[in-house]
């Protein structure tokens, strides 16, 4: 095989591990838009088992940190600051303004919209780089700490609350 | 770059991916492991929400799909085959024998295990190659059905569950 060759196969191979990510990502993410299509208002307000966190809550929660990846992976600034607030830092219990179920919704929307547009533009090198909490130096002894593995990381807490929100969905549906 | 060294950078670049994937899959797992070894068998017979499956079935299910992989991922026959009838081809609600609580964890101790000790036998290449499900002539045009796929695949599959498991826990601690 020439360098050439060889260094050809490995850009390929970062775009198809690239790839495959986001499809689990994307496909998770269809999961959870079907399941928001046929949940009501009222029921996204509905606790996912007795004494748990709500629809509503687990959804901002999401919405948090789908938030918080967007300066993580070197995209700009978060869009919605108050959702780490609301959402993140504090536990359902604390007594803090919330958006409501329909303004969630737009919010959730939203987001996987700019997350969509920034990682289209990414090459397979680029998520095979380092994210904005690693420096250059660090990076070089810890190169797990890419864009790749947060994606991969940020599916699997998206699969384990989509998990918990298809609870809410009316019995014999599940 | 030599063409020696940049096949030696595909390599290395296969195996980081393969490690990355296996950190998350352990990772998921450790927190199940915690998590069964937290819950009393009485809880685990308890619905993770009314009218839902119990966490018996939920960790059945799961052990159903493991033991599932061994036969996909080559590593042999499967192992307890009355699983796949008893939580996955059927619903909780179906007059099916189904073992207790204890039989089931010591079932999901020896699957991780089997799972454990064949996944450290694999090369890098052994994890991009194709799974059982697949024949040469397919895979050369669809070489994402591979074992790292799955292993990905089944990651969010536990991450997706444990999420509802975790609703066993007793309030306050989650």
């Amino acid at each position: 095989m020439s360098g050439q060759n060889a260094v050809q196969r490995k850009i390929d191979e970062r775009a198809m591990a690239a790839r495959w990510q986001r499809e689990v990502w994307d496909g998770q993410n269809s999961r959870l838009s079907e399941l928001l299509y046929e949940l009501s208002d009222e029921q996204l307000q509905n606790e996912v088992s007795p004494g748990r966190n709500t629809g509503v809550y687990i959804l901002g929660h999401l919405a948090a940190v789908n938030d918080a990846m967007i300066p993580l992976l070197g995209f700009g600034e978060r869009r919605f600051p108050f959702l780490e607030d609301a959402f993140f830092k504090n536990p359902q219990s604390a007594d803090i303004e919330r958006p409501s179920a329909g303004e969630l919704r737009r919010v959730w929307a939203d987001l996987l919209g700019v997350l969509r547009e920034n990682f289209d533009r990414l090459s397979a090198d680029d998520w095979f780089n380092r994210h904005t909490a690693v420096s250059e130096e660090e990076f070089a002894d810890e190169p797990h700490r890419n864009r790749i593995n947060v994606l991969i990381s940020r599916t699997n807490h998206l699969s384990y609350h989509l998990g918990q929100l298809a609870l809410l969905k009316n019995k014999g549906e599940n």
